[in-house]
């Protein structure tokens, strides 16, 4: 592996080694030498200050020298191609590139012109991969549920249609085995490629939460809304808004996820966010261990 | 002492310990592994770039990791409240975080809902507490006029009112045994609830001047111009402004502190702040170091 | 050497000094205790990304807690001075400042209020001086061409008169006895004060190529088009944009250097900017090599 940018390519036997790395450094594994002397840069031309700290602190934790690039506004690359900036910061020595961009494909256009050694790990491209989101959703639903994914039922709900969290979620979960992936929303917010194959998609929420053991929200964008996809946030939340007695159609010991941020009472409501079958702050401590495990992986010694 | 929210609750041998061992980092004292394998987070609800850099680099200079969140730009959260985004942070396993927020009692409002082990410092809320801003005029005291504060005579001149800093000064200074506390300012910009108590309150700067020992300016706001609650800056400069004709009136010795950023021609003349009375950069250097033995009190081992 | 203002005062024995320190950093020195302890804050009045990375990575090679304050965004300073800001970080403990300012000498301004022992280094003001992108510039014709530039005909192209990247570049030829610096550009950004002084200039670029070992790019801002010093960017492009054709007139080694970000399509074509002779992203490397060698020169024990 010499990038991480999607993990739709990644072999189940890679994907599990990553995960149990990462489960190492959840246990308090000590790797505070490893990425001694290189230096990583996050280089985001599409803001996000979460996922930014999550591997900031991932890449200090390793011992790396972390720089900082908001490629987001504008005045900070003067009108230079997103390649130039990219081979500029490379040729000052950076060896790990945590990219996020607004564009598909972006992330792996920068890493195929990267240089031998260079690592490029996508931090999200577009609707198409956030893979590192979508490994932390496996190793929490593992450390839920057990490695055995074969038995799992696992609910996708909201706007699959736009989300990379999805996309990666579903690339893993089919390479894991997942017994049966489920995946709902209203019609206008289900993708009409190849993205579901396998699952089984519906728009009936009350009906896709029988038995199963994880739910995995979405966030719904306000701009939804204005595109017209969506009616308006209420219908949202009537249609498609985790509650707890909606979560009573699920299995009784299923977990809860959400990517975050949450928009609270329009996708889940708070006794359902901070109740006791919430996965969701485990989730982001969680980030960081995989975001350690990737970074090592790609660039340690 | 689980978190430093205010200096209000904080006794005497406490307070004196926390100035002893900042004395101590004022001196040059080395704990570059106290906070090894600590990650501390700046968390900014209002924008500060001066208090943010004295605690990074106290946090640097402890071996924390130092991660940096500016949550005063609104993209930053979406839209989550406070406590999910503290709660997010929190939950990446960042065990120190250095809050700002304008609302009086946020970061206590925090505080109670962090985790053990979990420790808050703040960095200003409201017009409520700034007590790294009180603990560093205190060692800057200290080092001038020595540790007995009974035989002191301090003043406090400008905008008392919405001041976290004249509030933070006063808490130490009451705790500390401060001889007599002299306060100083135009009616409509000293509080009216308890926050005098014990002190003597006078609009007639020339004669509250009389024999202090040590005068602490505070900012003013150009926003209390708008808001009427002062007549023009040249008003304020002529009623409260510290020149070096009036501060003649101290005792010889007296001491001239400011917690900047100074309005230089309003509330203090070139002269003066750059007198030689004026302690104004040593508080700044004092700063480090409380703010290190803030950190070290709370977080390390 | 105190500080880092201009290379205009610097003697050929101290910078091939640097130089030959900033090669060894370029082959992989290490030195990451070299700093151990120091504080380094890049303080930038004028954004610039690119340049406040490279000293970053820099500093934090050498062992330095790098601390940042971006005071281009007015809510920064509130209305301080720029010498207070100075002063207020320089009281915190910081001992490097890494300084950008618009204005031509306001670095030299706050070097000379500098307390002994703290060293400025000058990351660009105004038109004047740029001088560590000067060294990485040498390094970088040192390393193609060999330390005798007695032998060198070195051509600078474009807006020499608004360029600080010119004049450091100019200073440094001199400096190092290039045999033959011609410079080109339309009249209306040629500088005639004493810039040009021991130059060849001429407004005619092709004849200024004429066997040439090294030819220096400079970027056009757009702001020049505005202001009616250039008809317009095509113009500019017809008359001073480096081609492959163009290039030919020059000696058949001949090397090709930019200090970025590039104006593609403009001062250069793609073709040379990606070409085998172009040295573009070599700088870039350099720039944190002489970073390195500058920030241990000033600050290293």
């Amino acid at each position: 592996m010499k990038h991480l940018l999607t993990l739709d390519n990644l072999p189940r036997a890679g994907l599990e080694a990553l995960l149990d790395r990462a489960q190492a450094f959840a246990d308090g594994a000590d790797a505070r030498e490893a990425l001694a002397g290189v230096a990583v840069c996050t280089l985001f031309f599409e803001p996000s200050t979460r996922t930014r700290l999550s591997f900031q602190l991932a890449a200090q934790r390793l011992g790396a020298y972390v720089l900082n690039f908001d490629a987001s506004t504008s005045s900070a690359t003067k009108g230079e191609t997103d390649l130039d900036t990219f081979r500029t910061i490379e040729a000052m020595g950076v060896r790990g590139f945590v990219v996020r961009h607004k564009v598909d494909g972006a992330v792996a256009a920068l890493a195929a012109a990267a240089k031998p050694g260079v690592a490029l790990l996508n931090a999200g491209d577009g609707r198409s991969a956030h893979p590192t989101q979508g490994l932390l959703d496996m190793l929490t639903l593992r450390q839920a549920k057990g490695k055995d994914f074969a038995k799992l039922k696992v609910l996708i709900v909201g706007d699959v249609k736009h989300s990379r969290v999805a996309r990666s979620d579903l690339h893993a979960l089919r390479a894991l085995g997942a017994g049966e992936i489920r995946v709902c929303g209203p019609a206008s917010l289900l993708p009409e490629d190849g993205t579901l194959q396998g699952c089984v998609a519906t728009q009936d929420f009350d009906a896709a939460l029988e038995g199963v053991d994880a739910v995995m929200m979405l966030r719904i964008q306000r701009e939804r809304m204005e595109d017209g996809l969506i009616a308006s946030l209420d219908d949202y939340h009537r249609d498609y808004g985790l509650t707890a007695s909606r979560l009573r159609r699920a299995a009784p010991d299923a977990v809860v996820m959400h990517p975050g941020p949450m928009n609270r009472g329009v996708e889940i409501t708070d006794d359902v966010a901070d109740g006791p079958q919430s996965l969701i702050l485990r989730q982001v401590g969680n980030g960081v261990a995989v975001r350690m495990a990737a970074l090592e992986a790609l660039l340690g010694n």
